[in-house]
This record gives C-alpha cells, structure tokens and sequence, in this order.
C-alpha cells in the first residue's frame, strides 16, 4: 500500500511540499476518455490555496502538466502521469522542527519511521500539498463517471461548532451536488455560511483553528458495485478517504447516530417506485453487506482543527531530550475543512471508478 | 480484495451460513509462533452463539480444525488453513428470501451483484457467521501480538442508550483490556451492564433490535508503525473494521467530537516522561499521519441495531414485481454489540500484527 | 504473494505433504458457473500419484471436497474452497530430513528461511502434493474457458532424450489439445511413447530419474488480453508457472531459438484470413507486447529430474556440522513430466482465465 | 499489475516514446540511502542509445530529473519519482502504423487492447523507451544492494551464432559481473566480441536484426531469501524481466538442458567449504523451491531479434482491411541484446532488493 490505492485503477502518489514537485500516476484508466482540462482547472481551484482571508498565504498556481497517458487530449490506456511544480517553496520556515516536532503533525513519527531521513519540511510526502495531486486524479475521475451517469458532491455540513443541513438521504438531488464555484464557503444552505465564516474568523484573530465534518453524497452509482467482507464499498471508500490528511472519523448513512435507534426505525423497507426497487428510507446510506444498492451513497467524515495553530506550544527538543515551547512556522489555513471539501470529492470519485470498472 | 485483507500477514475468508463450513487462510505467519488452542477456544467462546437469552439460539461448537501452517503446535510459515465446520444450518428456513429481500440485509444487493446466483441462505458469505474464522485469525494474531508486548482488548461502550465509560486516553490500562470472561455484558464499568441488558431485553420483548458503539485500545504499539496516505494505521484499520457486518463508522481518537474542538485543545503537546517522549492528552488516538506515535491506540466502531427483527417488514416480491410484508426467519440477535467486541479485537490484531511484521 | 496468485481471480493453496489435508481458495470466480465433478475427478485423475511402474507407489484418491463457493452444483461468487484430505500420509519417512538435506530438495533453503520451524516432512509446503489444489483450481478454470471458447493442453514434449514432435505454431488443432486419456504418456505422436518409456525405466532401474520438456498451446483466447510491461501474458504466466515444482524455465513462441535467428525471419508478417487478422507464421507464440494477438498461444516448460533418487547421495549434518551421505526417503516418480503435463493446463488455466475475466 | 512491480518495493513505470517525457516511482525504497548520481548516469550510459554504429541513431540525454524521494541526496522514504524528457522524438514518423501495423510490434494488439486510443508512435508505452526509467529504477536498487554485499552483472552470452563463455556456475566472481565500461561488447571473454560484432553488421548491412541470450549472476545473495510456490524467487524475476521488451524465454541454473540430464548429475550435493554449507555443483543456480540457498544466481533470458528492420514487410491494412507492404519507419537497433544486458541488471536488482527488503 503506502502511497498506492485501488484495484483496477490504481492511484500513486508523490512528491514532498518543499521538494521539486508533486505528483500521481493513474494506472488502469480506460483508454479513450477525453480530459477537459479547463474543468480540471476549476475542480484544482477549489482545493488552492486561495491567499485570502480564510486560507493560507502560501500562493500556489497548481497547473498539472502532464508527462504521459494522453495522446490527442484522451487517454490512451497507458498509466497517466502528472507533475505540478512546487513553487512556492520555503523550506527554509522548517530548520526548527527537525528537532522540535511540532504537535499533532507528524514529525515525531515519521521521525521514527525513517530514522531522522524523512523529508520534513512542512511535512515532507505527509503534507496536505499532496492533495493537490490526489485532486488531480480525482478531478480526471469525475469526469469519467459523469460520462457514466455518476455525480457526486460534497459540502461543509459543521464547522466548530457551525453547522449546514445535511443531504437529504432519499431525496439528495443533483443540483445539490454542484454547488456554485461562486459561494464561498462550500454549504447546501447558503444562509449558514456566515455562522462558519465567524467561527473561522473567530479562531484565526486567536491564533487558533476550527475542525468540522464534510458531507458527501453520490447519484447514479449502480446497483450491485462491491464484494464481500474486505472488499465492501466502505472498505475501500474509508481505505483511501483516511490519505486525506488531518480525518479522524468516517461514517456512512446514518453512521454513529445508528447506535441509539431501534432497528425498527434503523431497517430500510423495499419499496417499488417507477418500477424501480428502491428503499423508502436511507438510513443505509446506498451500501448493504459492501455492496450499493442503487439509492443515493451518503457518507460524512471528521476534520480534525487545523494541528499548525499561531499559539506558543509545548513539546521536547529530541536532541537535548529537553522540553521546550514551541512557535510553529510555515504559512497556515485557520480551517482546512473548506479545502477538505473537493478532496473527499476527488476520493470518492477515485473509489467509485475503480470500483466500476 | 473481496475477502483477503493485509500485505505481509493476508488473511482470507471462505465459507456460508448454511454452506458445510467456513475457515480462514492466514499467510504470511511468521515461523515458531505457538499457537495455544485453549486460549483460542476461550476467545472464539466470546464471539460464538449462546443459546443464552441476549444471542441467537443457533448453537455452533465453532471448534476450528487446522488443516496446514502448523507443525508440532508451532506455525511452520506454511500458509495456516482452519475450517469451522457448520453443524446447525437450517436453510430452509431461508426459501422465501430468495424471492423477497429482507430490508437492512444484502440479499438485495448481493442478487444483483451475483444475477442470482449467489448462496441467499442466512446472507450466505456474507453473514456474521463468517465472523467465526475471522476470530480464529484474530484470536492467533492476538496470541502472537501479546509474545511482541502487544495487548490489546475493546469493549460495549454503548447499547441503545446506555453507555459505558471510555477508555481513559492517556491512562488506560493492561487490566481495561483483559475484562473477566464472567462478565455477561463486557463493560469497563460493571455497573453500566445492567442498563444495556435492559435495553437489549426491552428491544428483544417488542421483537426489535438495538446498536451500540464498540471501543477498542492496544497498548505496546510501538512507535514508528505506518505507511504515509493510503497506508496509514486509519486505512488499514478502517479497511478491515468494515468487513465485520453491521459496522457503520469508524473514528480515530477524539473522533468526529474533534470538528467541535480549537486546535488548541486538540493539539496534543509533546511531553517528558521518564525519558520517553509522550503527549500529554492522547486527540490523536496513537496515530499521527498514519504512523503510530506509542501512546495508545484508540478507536470506536458504530454498530447498527441487528437488521433481522421479528416484526412484520416491508419489502418488494422480485418474481412478481410487488410490494409485500415479510417475516424474517431464522434464529438472531437481538443485539450483536456484544459479538462485535471480540470481532473487532481480532480484526484490531490481524492488521496490527501485518503492520508490525 | 507467497502462496497466492492472480489477480480478479485470486487462488491461494495451503497445506503440507504430509500435513492432514491440502487445498485450494478460489477467490473472484464469476457467478454462475457449473462445476462438472466427474469431468475435474478425471482431469484429476491426469495428475494424481498412480502406482504403476511410472510413478510413484503413494496411492492418493485426491477427492476434493468443496466447503465453500458453490450452491446447487453452481459458483456463487463466494470464494470457492476445496479441500482433499492426505490419507496416505507416512511423516516417518523424513525424520533424517530434518539434519541432513536432500539435494536439490528446498529442505535447507527452507530451514533457513523458516529458522527451522518449517514442516520438513516430504518437502512440507513445497512438496508437489501441493499441485493436486492447484489441479482442482485449474481444472474448475478450464471448465468455465471452455463455455467461453479457450481450449487449452499440454504434452510432454521431451523426456530424457526422447521427443515428441511440438504443435504446429499455426495449425495446432482442437484434438492436439485434447489426448486421450488412454495414452499413458500424454504425447501428439503415440509412437514416441514408447521411448519415452523406455527412458524412464531405464532411470528408474537405476534408481534414477530423468526430465523432460512439457509444451501447451491455448486456441480460441480473445485478441488483445493483457496489460503492458510487467501485466502482460509471459509475465503472468511465468509468474504462476514456477509454483511448479520442478520448472527451470519457460518460453514463449520460438523461445530461446529466436536468440539465433534473423529478423527477416523470425517477424511474423500479417495476413488476411477469411476476412480476419492472422500472422503468417507464429514465432511470437500468440503474444506481442504482452498482449494475446488471436493466434494460437504456445509456450514450453523445462522440468528438472526428480530429485528423489533411490542412489546414495552427498549431503551435511547440520546439527554436527559434517559431511555424511544420505539414502533420500519417501516414495517417489522417477520422472515427475508426465504429471507436470496436467499441472501447466491448470496453470494456464488459472492464468488465461484470470486475464479474461 | 500492468506496469507496476514488486511487494515492498513496488516499482512503477509511465511514460510513452514519442510523448513529453518517461519516468518511474519507486515506493518503498528505505530511508537514508545515498544515491550516487554519476554511478547512476554511467549505468544508464550503457543502455543508452549511443548514435555508433552498433545502434539507433536516436540521441536521447537519458538525464533522470528527480522529483521527489531525496533529502539531502538520500532517500527519505517518500516515494522516489525520476523523470527523464524525450527530447528527440519524431512522432511524425510513425503516422502510417496507426494503420498498418508492423510485424512483431504490439501495435495490432494493443489497438484491439485499447479501440484505437492507443498511442501507437514508436509503441507508446510498450516501446523500449520505458526502459530507461525501468534503468533509473534499477541503478538505485544495485546501489543499494552493493553496500548490503550483494553483487550482479550479467553479460551477452550470444548474438546471433557468436557465443560467449557462460558464467562459471559456481566460481563466478566479482570481477566477472563487473566488466569494463570500455568493453564495447559486454562479454566476459574479450576475444568473442570480435564475433559477435561481424554478426551484428552483417545483419545491419542487409537491413536485418539479430538476437541473442543475455545472462545474469549475482553474488551475496543471502540465504533463505523467497517464498514458497508463487512467491519464489524464479516467479518474481520472471514476472519482472518479460517486463523488458523483445524478451521471449526465460531459464534459472542449467535451465532447458536439465530435461535431457539424469537426476544424479543433476542433482546438488552439499558440502561444507570453510564451515559453511555449499552445494558442489550449481544446477540449480542458486534457487531451490524458490528460495535462495547462499550460492550464486544464475539466469538466462533469450532475446528476440529486433522487431524493426529496414527491409520491406507484408502487414495488413486494417483501415482497408488489405493485405499490402510497409517499410518499418523510425531509428533502430540491429540488434537490442547489448542494451538489454544493463535492463536485465535492473530488473534483477529491483527484485533482489524487494526480496530482501
């Protein structure tokens, strides 16, 4: 595994956030899709950090060139290979955390794990920076399954302490799953976003940072996608959705709240509707035994508040073996939450289209 | 996938509810490792079917029978292969299921997956009864996992409405993991039992059923574990979590209550002690960008109220294309929490046990 | 790896020669598919141990019970597992084993990797008892390639010094893939049966043993199967192939004779056929770049001489650390090609049918 | 699969002949250590396309630019990703094989494979471009295995009619797999160059290619190193090397001749050499049941002559669907054989490092 997903198409990731660049290849795409690239472009600048109030300053163009798997504009069935340029780079912010690690990153780990060798600048290969690539490959796997009748979408549903009305489980449609790129903050109910704006201003005059849940829901999805056990649909969703740095929890359909319902009220009954079998609740959330049932597939998982806050922290010079405060350094979003947002898009879209294929 | 799960340590399920048996393939076992048949049994014990008022009355001996990978008691590196054989299938009580899917149930789903041909009968492959060899697996990782220092133990943090208290997340102990088998309902707090048997007999009375939330801990751990993105300690955890049916969530830590938190409370300073490094409060559950930090591993599964209820349901005829009721046969669980808790210790030490190899 | 190969249809052995049983999972077949017993019991019949004078004297009734994987004599896309229990298992023969090798044998290799906990009795693991799972899996492979127009088989081509003519690279035929199973030496030509014979009594007088040389050709494999660089057919199929015991190589159309030949000569040019694509000449043996053209698939196996001998042989005690001499136990063929003939169409099988799905 | 590699050490090629660039990442290299740059260039100088006499006239820099996996000029356990631009591609030159299809090339198949979305100048993906990533990949590797005391080099054994001495199967020395780069033929006996040159001219002045047999030792290889049946060491090379275009068989040890020698001489007795075990003969060249057994690796691979060669050759137009002729078009090797003995170096050291790991 490590930085590889997927069975059919399968997704490897590279690159550092203070190295050359970033990266992905996409093996086992079917040949002969088309990839619009403006589209990819607009999908990319959801995720970019913007430089404005509610993000990070470091400025990043996120233009993916790409070195191979196309040939006239569509794939070619070869493995797709695609590089953005790090060029905005400071390295130098990190020469401190070598030996300071800075809390809830993963310096201190990853210190372990490759013996002081890792990259550690800003994160090195752990860095939210790779979510530009993992965007790429989901951007080029949306369009995909849009051409197959597969849309999905995702929104803020909480941030601190904020929240936006849920998907309707039965009745999500797809207008709700294409929010316009013009609101700026990504919520169904636009009236809620100035809630979130406050909780994110509020934090970020504190030198502090909020967490919150994404919402993601899919339509189109066939019936009948997924294998048994290991193999089900919220093992590989929850598989690759734990790559998004910074998720702490997943759940699918009516998820934790499930615990305190009686299956009475928790079991989906069949119902026919068009001459469609269709469940006339969704509290399964479109997955039975791994496998979908054609209703809409609703997930939700949890963003934990930004690690890199402005605030003096506490940890242990490993070299001195002493502790000390910290000041964290690099450029940083008081909530990642809203960027979050297009990442769980571009998992989904990566799961779904292996899974489909 | 489908039914295999790890890279070093793969394990692999077979077997139907009413079929002539289920097992479990394990390769990749490291040679020498003792195998202690009775502590195997006493574990499988916890998961099997009680006869007991809150299980199903199906009584399976659940007695595994090795057929390979072991050579004088010992794994021999040979890929290990133990069968359960089934000894009190019933499927006819499973004719009409065939026909009319049992709402919360993968009989739909899986109809469509197989055109048909899959085995209907208690849910075939993919019924709880495949738990059975995914504990024999889980219950000799753990044996194996105990010789490196591992220990590790979950409990019912919460039945319906009743809840259990947590696992305190700097302080849990080698004592909270080992719970006595005598405990009928396997809680921290003793006194936290009777609440949930109530809530169990009360569903079980009006023919309903009750979920509930599972905890689990693993101490020993060692530092330094993990693969960056998708092959984090989340991912392989939450990838295999999910093939124990009924699972609907996973969080990690602090959990989905993280979206709620400032980053400066979530944040977990790095400390002093006795000249180890530790955090000072444990959001991150143990793991940090995938890797392991060696401070506790904590996580909770959400499980949902046991799909298969004796109140009359409704559901469609697939032959003749019309909404029906149906009566849900067989022999069930009013509430599988208490199974779930040793399922998830053994899906906690296959992968805990791959990832350490 | 290890123990399992394939892709979307995943088959993993276990079991040990004189261990209580053997068998096979089949993980990913389709749903559906008949499994004709008496036609995979004579297709078993070609591989197992038949004490006649050309083979060894252990009498094995290889009756592979299924656990798993079929409902009403069909796959149903659960992982389909088979067992056959060792009755004729005698562990006695290879106390001497463990101290002192067998040459050519993977007994010292193996107890070093295995740190001396290895099942050493008859080879354990490695033993080619273990092909009689294989054969299983293979057998129901070829059965479900034939329903979709791949026929497929194998002859010995060479044993000892003795040939058989090969199959014509362009004209191979229907019949040449299905031999009789009357013809004790599974050859094209019936007159270069008998010296064949000839040879192994001869060795096997001596108390030696000789090898040979096993060819297969598939007919009927859809054009255009396989993926690039490390996915294509040689790849695969040399990659399942040497779970043979036994094998030293494998090459593909021309082989090793196209290191001498000139360009000119060894191009097969493109021809029209009734309206098809065909190549003039088959030198690739089937597959360009990895991937199936439609033209007959051929390819050929080495198989080394038995390396159970009857004549005393040199090893080393490893315990005392000394040079000794060894008379090798156990009941042995004196030339294993005949059953390796079955064994390549199995794998083939496997192969082919994994690669199509 | 397709073209991804390897367990612990999974190696992953992209790119095509005539697009922007090729490349390689490397995932689960260890950390820390060093990449010598100009060891690397002169590895890759030898498969290099030189513009002499001997081979293409393409000039390609084959400079690899790293764009991630390095700190500080080691690997920091981030996956390594090497690009390498195409800087002299003229895809112009292959406008009539969309067409027709030259013989021996993967263009017919790969457009079945693809529907014609394939990108066919040169061979895209499946050109012998990729093996310069495939080198990049390769160089790493035998440094790495260079400073764990494991060696290997592999030589031309025969172009066309000239042969080389072989390997001494059991004196093989370092020196031996370390020839002088000066050395314009790669053979272990200087004076067969001579030969092996007149073939390869005579061949070129007629506008025709020749093959040959590239062989490969390695020395150091620990003992104990594989994995029972499909997991062996013979499964992994072979699964690897016919990654290497133009390859068409593949023998470990004495190979093919082992099925016309008796078991007793083919057989290996052991022997203690200065207190350790050895074998007095080497048949089985360093590998039995898969695993390696501390002496030296021994394998042959047969090439096939090059598919490219200037004179006029029957095809089919699949456009018209007519048979008629074509002139091959691009710049080519009279013979690969030389440039495959550095590729077959690679791939073994990616498969010895991914076995040791």
């Amino acid at each position: 595994m490590s930085s590889m997903i997927g069975e059919k198409l399968r997704v490897s990731l590279f690159g550092q956030s203070h190295g050359p660049a970033v990266g992905v290849v996409m093996d086992g795409l079917p040949a002969g899709e088309e990839v619009d690239l403006d589209e990819l472009r607009s999908f990319l600048r959801r995720r970019a950090p913007g430089g404005g109030p509610l993000s990070t300053p470091r400025v990043e163009k996120d233009e993916p060139r790409f070195l191979s798997g196309l040939a006239g504009g569509r794939t070619c069935g070869a493995p797709l290979c695609a590089v953005i340029e790090n060029t905005d780079a400071r390295p130098e912010d990190y020469r401190e955390v070598a030996t300071a690690p800075r809390p809830s990153h993963c310096d201190y780990p990853a210190r372990l794990r490759y013996g002081g060798y890792e990259d550690a600048r800003g994160g090195g290969h752990f860095s939210g920076r790779l979510t530009a690539p993992l965007c790429v490959a989901g951007g080029v796997a949306i369009q995909i399954l849009k051409r197959r009748g597969v849309h999905l979408g995702a929104h803020a549903e909480q941030v601190g302490s904020a929240r936006d009305r849920r998907f309707h489980p039965t009745g999500v449609t797809a207008g709700d799953l294409a929010l316009p790129a013009t609101r700026r903050i990504p919520v169904l109910d636009e009236a809620r976003a100035e809630a979130m704006e406050r909780e994110i201003f509020a934090a970020a005059a504190e030198g502090d940072s909020v967490g919150g849940v994404v919402e993601c829901a899919a339509l189109g999805v066939p019936a009948g996608i997924g294998d048994p056990i290991f193999g089900g649909m919220e093992n590989r969703l929850a598989a690759a959705l734990f790559g998004i740095p910074g998720l702490r929890g997943v759940e699918f359909g009516t998820g934790f709240a499930a615990a305190g319902i009686r299956g009475s009220r928790h079991n989906d009954p069949y119902r026919l509707k068009d001459g469609r079998v269709v469940t006339g609740t969704n509290h399964h959330g479109g997955i039975l035994g791994g496998i979908t049932t054609g209703m809409p597939l609703v997930f939700r998982v949890a963003v934990k508040p930004t690690s890199s806050i402005a605030m003096e922290q506490k940890t242990v010079d490993l070299a001195a073996m002493k502790e000390r405060t910290i000041h964290v350094p690099g450029r940083h979003d008081p909530c990642i939450v809203l960027r979050v947002v297009p990442c769980v898009e571009a998992v989904a879209g990566i799961v779904l289209l292996d899974s489909i294929l």
